[in-house]
């Protein structure tokens, strides 16, 4: 499958990458793990297990992370940031337990989802709690300019993920329509995430900017890094099934660039297994093969690449620092898992 | 059935008890569906038509009156009051939105519901589409106390309903348990939305105390008389079906009440059809009788009564007034719904 043969060098060399920041930032994180237990708990223990069970999840914490690398990379020296850090990864559990009722999700990370476990009713629920205390969280922090970057960001997910709905299945979706869906379901988490670390600082415009452009491109590369790595071998290792996109049916790059190159019979069977969500066994060795073929999965991450450079260089306007260093080789993070 | 016989004279005084409150704040109320209008539209249009929809649903817009009629009563004279009871507005369709889909209900004053329309995913979505916005009408009053008071308040909102979830088929549940779920689902935007319009004034803490009060127990008067009325014929006036709450498996105070004070057999019929589901045709009307053979309607709405005098006795540190005048007013209106 060309792109996705596990290098192990390059794969070493990505998970460094996020080490770095990670350690950068390992006492900061230990206040947002602290300021996330606490305030995930609640009187309902149904609450707290749903919540504790997805915040432990083994996610990266790479949004939060994001925020308080910015923050010090801005030379900000006081402790709002952390109660933000813990707002976003708030926002972003919210997110993830709305999504997996969307999608209908059994399997996250390698583990059973929260509504698999605890039922839809409960994951709609516990999502709104926990949306709730995420502007709790803000409000504390005073500062009117990363609410209103937060708030928007909520309001900008949502309909990301609404156009996501809208256009699924239908395999005409054009590029452009698609990363505009990303834009808004992902990278505008990342964005906001970014910017708020400058934001906490009271920095110039350009800063503010610069950070902003940085998470969105980020979050762009991320996102169709992912959609690669679900038609990948790789997708095993993170938790993920191969081929989870194509049989919910969901149009993403790789389906948009091979169905347009491909001919007619190609075209009829991404409509029959897409749009008409008519599979039968063998399909998704067919689908795989013929991104193969178009080199769909190479282009894709080349795309994540473009996306990944303009997030590098939106930094260039920071002095060199061992947090530039660590949110640049972040980008080679989110890139290079693909391979 | 006793207490819902329809008396015309007290319900015509119920509908003008609400709509001199309509009438006072009807210049304000013009500009918040301004703001709700131009704040639902996206450039999504099952958005908009969805938010639209239920916007325009026939609600009486109860809560963002609330936190109009308190400002007036509290002397503000600007406009940021007209922001929040927008936020108010949408926080309540975000809710109402996420409640259609965790109790899987088809119609909703009479009209189908969102998620009948559009499925459970636009509606999980749209969601938390309004509440971003929601959020994002607050930041622009610059009002952290008033931001505050609605994050918090959309934290206990949820957890009210996920405690409804867990007490959901418990014959056994006690009457303060159920006062605990009300207070939460129901009563804390209600004492929010009348809080805030203190707020927003700057007002000494005495008086947001009281509109809080106020708030607080009339949502609670409110929740009982809509409990009761589920099992009353009234209900088919105000779109619901009779007995929605039966069928669901819903332990509300009638239920709780008829619970406790039947025997043996009886128990084992509350068991049978709401904890263990069961429910043969005829079921309904047995449970009905049973309601009246307790007196377990008029008690509900009594106890609605007493919840009703502490909200107008909150009041009384106000100065009399139109506003004072109507705000009371509205706990007639609230309470009086179940004749």
């Amino acid at each position: 499958m060309g792109v996705v043969i596990p290098l192990d060098g390059e794969r070493g060399a990505a998970e460094n990458a996020v080490g770095e920041l990670q350690a950068l930032v390992a006492d900061d994180m230990a206040h947002v793990d602290a300021f996330i237990l606490d305030r995930m708990a609640s009187d309902v223990p149904m609450i707290s297990e749903l919540a504790s069970h997805l915040i432990n999840s083994g996610g990266k914490r790479l949004r939060p992370m994001l925020t308080l690398a910015a923050a010090h990379l801005c030379g900000y020296d006081d402790r709002n940031h952390i109660k933000l850090a813990a707002a976003v990864e708030f926002m972003h559990t919210a997110t993830l337990l709305h999504d997996d009722v969307v999608d209908e999700s059994d399997l996250r990370r390698g583990k059973e989802t929260a509504r698999k476990l605890w039922g839809n009713q409960a994951s709609v629920l516990v999502g709104d709690f926990l949306l709730g205390r995420a502007f709790k969280l803000m409000v504390e922090t005073k500062s009117l300019r990363a609410l209103e970057i937060l708030s928007q960001a909520a309001s900008i997910i949502a309909q990301g993920e609404v156009m996501q709905l809208v256009a699924a299945k239908n395999t005409g979706t054009t590029e452009d329509a698609y990363l505009d869906v990303i834009t808004a379901k992902t990278a505008a988490l990342f964005a906001a995430a970014a910017e708020i670390g400058a934001v906490v600082a009271e920095r110039p415009d350009a800063e503010t900017a610069a950070l902003e452009s940085y998470g969105r491109n980020l979050g762009i590369a991320f996102q169709l890094v992912d959609d690669a790595l679900d038609y990948s071998g790789k997708a095993v290792s993170l938790g993920k099934n191969v081929g989870d996109d194509f049989r919910e049916g969901k149009i993403t790059l790789p389906v948009v660039l091979a169905f347009r190159r491909g001919g007619t019979a190609e075209r009829d069977f991404w409509q029959r297994t897409l749009q008409q969500g008519d599979q039968k066994d063998g399909d998704i060795d067919h689908a795989i093969e013929l991104l193969r073929v178009h080199g769909a999965l190479e282009d894709t991450v080349m795309r994540a690449n473009h996306y990944g450079a303009i997030a590098r260089d939106a930094l260039a306007i920071f002095p060199d620092g061992p947090y530039r260093q660590a949110l640049t080789n972040v980008v080679a993070f989110c890139v290079n898992r693909a391979f």
